[in-house]
């Protein structure tokens, strides 16, 4: 049986989004899965936008739903953390026991990033926690994002792939999404024999 | 029997952490709700912080899955979204098809936020999608949140508050939070009746 992988990403509002997500169901396949990708599914117009948008999250629930696994690019987006979209879908697939996995393209771990956000402002508390200097504390958990997405992907076994692109392929190089899918495959394979 | 409420925010980071964790519980128990909160357990030390952060990720999934239902505080936070740690929590509760509930203490919804984001330059392209200067599209669906989020809660019928927060009081104000307990509550007991 061919599992099933859903690709979750902020990939789908780029300008080549349907190229992108092309090419990922692409890379997929090529390592024996079957790829699911949000905006595959042409969705019906509705009455309202804000009615369209509830279409979209029940026609991607479902994938999630019918999928045995997710790949995740927690890559930055739109500031220093990963897509809340992404997020949203990596806690739903979790919770169900799915096979899961998460890449980023940006090396700088959560604790880089957020104390860069402050300039590198931060200082250690007499409680032993770091902040900034709104007093607002900082994760130092050598992790790629908040501690329930790591740990989430972690404590599942789940690879994690960090892959420093350049800043033009940030949301394009797939180098790191590649090495979740050698790794899944590597023990699919594994198990089966 | 009492319904359990998963406290779900980037309250844990404040400051002032404990006295708002506090102050979230009592009043989910004066509606009658047994408050679960992250950061109520004290967690045991381990080897190294990376360990420590995985040790804290298996306490919240356990607070969540003991829990029947979530209050997620999806006030942006350090930019322009919610927290990815309770944007995941929130994914986890919703596979889990727990009571969901959410709320934010700034009006502005996701397009609005974003479009700020990228200077008000946003134009509309031929394919309708709305995109900012670099190419990438916005979400437009009348939603406080990436549709992801604030549909996985509207499509269960949970409840979301929205209310203006005074700019001091964006992580303190507990207007909204009451609301959507007020809310839970009163469902609750138009079920018991």
């Amino acid at each position: 049986m061919t599992l099933k992988l859903y690709l979750a990403g902020p990939e789908v509002f780029l300008p080549n989004a349907r190229d992108m997500l092309d090419r990922k169901a692409a890379m997929a396949r090529s390592y024996g899965f079957e790829p699911i990708c949000p905006g595959d599914i042409s969705i019906e117009p509705a009455p309202t936008r804000h009615e369209f948008g509830l279409k979209i999250s029940a026609v991607d629930e479902g994938m999630m739903n019918r999928a045995d696994g997710v790949i995740a690019n927690l890559t930055p987006f739109r500031g220093i953390a990963a897509d809340v979209g992404t997020a949203f879908e990596l806690g739903y697939m979790c919770a169900q026991g799915k096979l899961v996995a998460a890449y980023t393209n940006v090396a700088a771990n959560h604790f880089a990033r957020t104390s860069a956000y402050y300039g590198g402002e931060v200082r250690e508390g007499a409680d032993g926690r770091k902040r900034g200097p709104d007093g607002i504390s900082l994760e130092d958990f050598d992790m790629i994002e908040n501690l329930m997405l790591h740990g989430g992907i972690e404590r599942r076994g789940g690879h994690i792939a960090i892959h420093a692109a350049a800043a033009d392929a940030v949301y394009t190089d797939l180098t790191a999404f590649e090495e979740c899918l050698s790794v899944l495959a590597k023990r699919r394979d594994e198990q089966a024999a």
